[in-house]
């Protein structure tokens, strides 16, 4: 008999937050063969899944700049995987791609859908083309160096400071030279960015005082914002927005999880304050990834910026419990799960 | 005894909406005299003053782009006046300047203070100084040619569109090719902006399928929306908001008299379809009032756009009320309080 392959797919639209054990089902099925493979085509292991608060609005039914995925297909999600058999110039067994295999530990991919580690000048681990080098660290530098452009002396305030993006666009702006403002879901998160990370102030926007700290943080308002989160704490930020501040708008994970989103009371600001708010979507940048790659490379090797992983182990059974957790906070940085630690034998199917 | 001057000026600061004969109270004066000119400096008499919603937050004590106005102090507003004694080499009495003299009769304006009616080229009445070539005109040409930038077929909503702004700023708009639909609070100014104004479409909303409508009016969603009113009319645009749309946020109109504004909730488009949403204020645009006026100028000689004003009679006394009403849409096109009739014989001081 073949191996299996567990693929992990979406069995019913949440309304709300996801429901373990409910939204999503295991089914496991006859791995892919090297023997399916056609010219251009690799077949992989999945080593890292990646777990992003994008996903959630994946399983609404609506306009988005991604198709919802369908009841019964497998969940949406990009990894770090491991070449089993190629027919791909490209790439030969043992050499890692990234790629949006989904849910699942194998998979035969096309050409032109994966890319070799070696697009990733400076790669140090498989993991690497996830977070920092990954979508989430080229996201980081598009908002940060592309739209709000901090200057030297400016405030830039960032949301979902301790996140996979907000802990890297932190320490972007920081290396331009600006004061730069965390916040973040907990004391633990907030001194971790001022110790570590070299953030010059960080708020726990749990703590009942949270808007006053803010305030005393951000004694020349904001020049820079760059949200993660939406709700409220967009909501305080534009009160605290300096003439003609930029608004980046990357996310609105505090959102993603409720059918009765929270208003958005201070959007006066935008005119008082002559804010530009511009929302974007990293795949819109296509053009811009070799450039954000290399320099997001150059700053991790010279130290300039440090990467943060938090690592889920025990398959990819955790994925689902994951990505429930990830709307917690469970996360410093990148959440992955580890699906197969790459110092294990490959696979043979 | 010197001639009166009639002053109305803050009383007291209005928490919701503007409380007539509490907000503001009237006060007679003497009125400036020749003699007190010094170089440099005329004196006008009001003929049109000019009813904005901006002026709504200027009686707030908070940080903004204009100092609020005192307690006690004449209420802040533009006028087209009629110059009376001149010791300045611009203009001789009898001519038309453009200034904030505020809400009074008469005033003595220093140099640098006024602009001569000769900075319109085109002027027909010296009201256009106020509308169509007036501030809130140009406004529309900043906030369409500098930031909307609509092209040909795309769909142009503006709200409040048949306010001062907004009925220019949809001229524009049509004759940039774009499609346009209007968003106004009754049949009769919708049957006006179609009919009369050239729009493609135009929805009222105060209908009770407003949103239905919205929704048949824009088949190819929107492209570029020009706000002037805030609430859940930019919550139902951002609904209908297509990729890489341009939000124009002049005006929220809808939540200056509110001290608890209504929410957005669909700011998550911002981010889905990669909206660019901008603020503005006309007069961070010093620089570009010369080349707006000059295409107004032109378009309004040409017949291409149509000035339209609501001019309340009756003096000074009404500008109170007629700021009420202006918020509850009593005008089509700009709302100008009528303090003397040009044709009337100037005052002696």
């Amino acid at each position: 008999m073949a191996r299996e392959n567990l693929t992990i797919r979406l069995a019913e639209r949440p309304t709300d937050e996801i429901v373990p054990g409910t939204t999503f089902t295991a089914k496991r099925e006859a791995a892919p063969s090297p023997d399916d493979l056609k010219d251009g085509e690799i077949l992989v292991e999945v080593l890292y899944l990646s777990l992003d608060p994008s996903l959630r609005g994946q399983l609404n039914d609506r306009r988005s700049y991604v198709p919802p995925v369908q009841i019964g297909a497998v969940m949406n999600g990009a990894s770090a995987s491991r070449v089993l058999a190629s027919k791909s110039k490209l790439v030969q067994p043992g050499e890692y791609v990234y790629a949006a295999t989904g849910w699942q530990q194998y998979k035969i991919l096309k050409a032109g859908t994966f890319e070799p580690a070696s697009a990733y000048p400076g790669l140090q681990q498989p993991q690497d083309m996830l977070s920092a080098m990954g979508l989430t660290g080229v996201t980081a530098w598009y908002g940060v160096t592309q739209i709000g452009e901090p200057k030297a002396g400016e405030t830039f305030v960032v949301s979902g400071a301790a996140g996979a993006t907000g802990s890297v666009a932190g320490q972007i702006a920081k290396l331009k030279g600006a004061r730069v403002v965390g916040i973040a879901g907990s004391d633990e998160k907030c001194k971790w960015l001022v110790d570590d990370l070299g953030f010059d102030a960080a708020v726990n926007y749990k703590a009942p005082d949270w808007r006053q700290k803010l305030k005393e943080a951000t004694p020349n308002f904001i020049d820079v914002y760059y949200d993660n989160v939406g709700g409220e704490i967009l909501d305080a930020a534009l009160a605290r927005a300096k003439e003609h501040a930029r608004f980046v708008i990357c996310g609105v994970i505090s959102q993603y999880n409720s059918s009765s989103p929270a208003g958005i009371k201070n959007i006066h600001q935008v005119v008082t304050m002559r804010i530009k708010m511009q929302g974007f979507i990293i795949f819109d940048a296509q053009a811009q990834y070799a450039q954000a790659r290399k320099e997001l490379g150059t700053w991790l090797a010279e130290g300039k910026i440090k990467k943060n992983e938090t690592i889920i182990k025990g398959g990819l059974e955790k994925a689902e419990q994951g990505l429930v957790d990830l709307f917690r906070g469970v996360n410093q940085g990148k959440l992955l799960v580890e699906v197969k630690n790459p110092s294990e034998t490959p696979s043979k199917l």
